[in-house]
């Protein structure tokens, strides 16, 4: 190009090309009107209100929260209506259909104090079935031994070590809780293998059959915990109170598996059986006889894939909330959008879902708060 | 290890090893008590103070609130007990010394809908400084003739740009709303060129002089624009309205580099001159006027690299908070931690900071809402 | 500060602060000298060696290959020299004491091109034993029944679901090969329960007994299938082959759950149980059995956290190499960086690690390129 | 759902739903073939081709290098058939056509060892133009006087700080290093100045004009500095020798805007000016003179944005590779995919693009090693 003279078309067609006129049914980016008294101190409902046109993922969240409203206040037919073989899944206190709500955590999420909130969902019942990982297990439990404490993410690991402080991101969790913990479950396995001899000696040749009492499986050894620890403060205490399956398939994975470990020793030759299968087939069972199916799943890993699988089973969840931090880039299932679990059908291609790109602790309290603790008593 | 027998103590007392006591000053991790009436529906405030022992990033978020708090009432001497050299710098209606508060942020907030959170702070001289991105100047000019619309972060481009509908993340900007802004701004850079070519006539040899009226700088230019915009919608009329100068060193990489890039075709031979150097004098001492110093960065790139080195000049800024989705493994200062900048001497060693790691949308309006617009009129 | 005169000393003396004499064992960063011919099509020994004070994660790129280098050439003592009970763990051909390689992997992984080199590892010995998730186990063997294919991130899941075609990042898995799968693996389970079923009968009690035959375990039923396989281009192949266990806690998450599940359905009443107690077992032991042990970590979630557990039990790892996208900032395990396992034990304080933050297929291929695979036959 | 019986069909049709036909045209995913030699101590085109069936970030690493190769490698007609006006742009030695490529990197990427890679380019002509960031062009002189060392990402900064030790991610720059920064350019600013005057006297109100000597902007100061550093290992020195533009509108941002800053009390009341506007019409023009236009874009930011506005001006690169860590989920130009920019028109709808989500460290010295430096004087 000549450095002087005029303009040529090429940059100003490209620059100031027209645009199509605006379809009407265009949504303005909008953001918080500070002329309304309600931009104060915002209460959540309000904050997430100005944030569903804000772009982002600002409206995300929003979105967020609006799947979730959606997935709490369908109903379906009243059970008078359905056969008696359609009479499966959730129902409200009046009999009609409710969504079948599947929640996924991981361990840190327990760690940290959105345990709270967490507790909060399912001692209100407003969760269906839970799938956590060994650690979202166990940490619920230990925090009813001991607190975890405050820390901070560049704390170094060999002073830690000396001084059996055991850090999860910017928390510090004193290994003396672990020694409590061992100290709380062992006399508890003792039991369940008691348990599990007689049963295995009542029903012989009965092991392998589907009802059978010999059977342990995670989703009942944490249904005992929960019962064990007799605590208001606990998920899994109101889990078990409130019939809530939780679900923790890789459960030797943490500190129950140290325990269990150890456990194998002290028992010798005896080891308690913890089968896997017939959790898969109550999880899936589960889903299929949800007349809807939500999921909300904090996290990544087995946590997620393991909800969303369970819902392939009925073809496809009706909601999805995930809220995460992985990314899609490396082709894991962590980091996957839920349009990827569509391609699978464990997300219904009509279904309303989301992703929030976030640390959960940023925005679940925020959610949370929004919907399921709009209203107390609710 | 043989597979039978005791459980070896290499196990045990690693699994096992006692903890140090737990220190006095431990502060337990711990959430959102449901017990509490303000747990539902709950206001700005409580969530964040409920945030403050929740771990992870839901207690840097509180940590951010808290520094912006810090940074807001900090008060210092009374004018008149300072000699006359010193009494440079914020001062609040009382004459007493107040922090100059850095805010820095990207063009995608301003076309998000938090641009009327950022013009909140502006309008109310929330914020003593600005740097911002040239997309950050112009979206907030542009919207002033057009809106914004909410998209999809997966439309495709090819169908977009045959539309000539531009998109940012899952927001689009119709194309006409650049020929507007054409429109709007070639007769105010005909009025500046004019009076930059009379100051040059009447200057001779002082164009290079420090006070010269000849030199536009991107702070000067952005002040004209602010005021020429007229709208009280805007962040740009505020920061005129209230001298509150916005930095954009790189103004030409935009869509006004666009228009001043055809404009010297139309103005040709002649050229508007926009010079960089005066600003970087304006900047730096403004930070080294500064009493106390405080940054609040949304976003990476320019922006926070700006603002932290103006603040060097001081030997550091006193406050800072960073928000933006950076990680520091590619040694990018886009995603370095605020330790980093205390090696370069950017943030006092003594400072308080921290980062939020996440979409600035996702949170910022929260932070708002729990501080600047705590209450209203404060 | 006044705008003209003297540049303060407040300015000067930040900026130009004298540093430190650089001490004698600072190491200057360098890049690659093209002075050289091997700077041209480099091979990956050279890339590696110039990429080693590059800085940022080219240095964490070479730290990996040193560690691997040093964990596959550490000899200890010769069995002869050692207590009958000390010779455990693994020796070299000539009965020298070498590392104990623990390998983990995702799905994805295996579902890439990555499978090649994963499989490499296996076949040759390189590794001792493995943690892989669900997928990573199922993937392996349906491709050996049919292709995975390229595809793209962005292709829309309702199409795909309506083909039939399975997403992962930017593969496609035709669900015809699920339906392979299924035809495949139903005949194995099927002779998996007689079998069971006939040790259940002939067992009696002593099925809670470690050594029952009537338990079968994730890694057992992993290594039958590595044997049914019997395909030279699978990994379960030459694990089995090669007695490498791989360890699958979770392993009902995925196509094997869904087969399983509905096994339970044709084998009604009856089931397999797959027990989780005596792989604990059987890993922990394997651990504290290793004279070192070595951890390749090549993704997060599960598969990195149940090889540092494991490592744990021998008061830490000797050598940690982490391939992942995870972040540490909302507190998951999968992003924690190796210096969080130190505080819990998990790797030794005075272990060599490093954290390479990619994702796995983008450094793994020049990674074994630079050391398993520098010379063949090696 | 009834917990015995048969298999639902819901389950199994969803599950083992039929695929359409694997099209023709589907590719395979596959990895590296061990049975070959060249598995071994692999080379980098040998890696690189057998990553780019691999997946995931393998594939778009290979695909960048594709994007390179034919970028480098197009010839359009020669210049004996181009009518005057239309022989611009780049010509090979032969006189034909050949792709204008716009390199973009920042700062830390001169501070590691990357530099030498960059230089590389740079001298042997193998781009066209650069925009860097103001510290990609001082670190770049910097360097030149006074290495930069290996550091660690962990650092505390306030003892850094008590040492004057600046930290870059993993890396570390003794703040003497500027001290003799400023030795080194305040002189060349003094001459600077005067030539400034001296041409400002000479032209009068002709410095307003287009070719106006005494016009300073960044790229004409950092082609001098370029002359001035006079030291082969310089990238500024190469560009200035081979006559490659390096554009940095926001020069100020850095030790350079330090200098500048206290250069205006030294020079008190006079002042450098340095002009932004001579340098959008510069880089743009290049642009639009373009036979083909190709960008490899390191990093995010202003570089990133810079290459693709100027791109704009001629409808839309031709090829364009991102290398970046940058997500696109809080709405960013830094994470933003290439299919974004198509809307805007910064890349050509057919256009060849590709984003590798890394470091640059990790995969440019690969891509460089198998594609511009595939043969050694090539």
């Amino acid at each position: 190009m000549s450095d002087s003279g005029k303009l040529p078309n090429l940059a100003s067609d490209a620059v100031l090309k027209q645009s199509v006129p605006v379809p009407d049914d265009f949504v303005e980016v909008s953001g918080i009107d500070y002329l309304k008294d309600s931009a104060y101190n915002m209460t959540a409902k309000d904050l997430i209100s100005s944030m569903s046109r804000m772009g982002f993922q600002a409206s995300s969240l929003a979105q967020a929260c609006n799947i979730i409203d959606e997935m709490r206040s369908w109903r379906g037919k009243h059970k008078s209506e359905l056969p008696e073989h359609e009479q499966v899944g959730e129902f409200d206190d009046e009999g009609r259909q409710k969504t079948t709500v599947f929640l996924g955590y991981t361990s840190n999420l327990i760690s940290s104090g959105l345990r709270d909130t967490l507790r909060f969902l399912v001692q209100h019942k407003m969760v269906s079935g839970i799938v956590a990982t060994a650690g979202a297990v166990e940490e619920d439990l230990i925090k009813c031994l001991a607190p975890t404490y405050m820390g901070d993410f560049t704390l170094p690991g060999k002073g830690l070590r000396d001084q059996g402080m055991n850090r999860i991101g910017n928390l510090l969790v004193p290994n003396d809780n672990y020694c409590k913990f061992e100290e709380w479950i062992v006399p508890i396995f003792d039991r369940l293998l008691e348990e599990q001899q007689e049963a295995v000696k009542k029903e012989g040749d009965g092991v392998l059959d589907a009802g059978s009492s010999a059977i342990l499986t995670p989703s009942k050894i944490i249904d005992r915990l929960g019962k064990e620890i007799n605590d208001e403060t606990s998920v899994l205490y109101w889990a078990h109170k409130n019939q809530i399956p939780i679900f923790s398939p890789g459960l030797t994975d943490g500190s129950i598996g140290d325990m269990l470990f150890f456990h194998t020793f002290k028992a010798s030759p005896h080891q308690l059986r913890l089968d896997i299968v017939a959790d898969i087939r109550k999880i899936n069972s589960m889903a299929m006889s949800a007349s809807r199916a939500g999921m909300i799943i904090l996290g990544g890993g087995l946590i997620k894939h393991h909800i969303c699988n369970a819902c392939l089973m009925r073809n496809g969840a009706d909601y999805a909330v995930y809220i995460n931090t992985g990314q899609e880039f490396d082709g894991s299932d962590a980091g996957a959008r839920p349009d990827e679990a569509i391609s699978w059908g464990k997300i219904k291609a009509d279904a309303r879902s989301v992703k929030v790109y976030a640390d959960v602790t940023l925005v679940f309290p925020l959610i949370v708060a929004a919907t399921f603790a709009s209203e107390k008593g609710k």
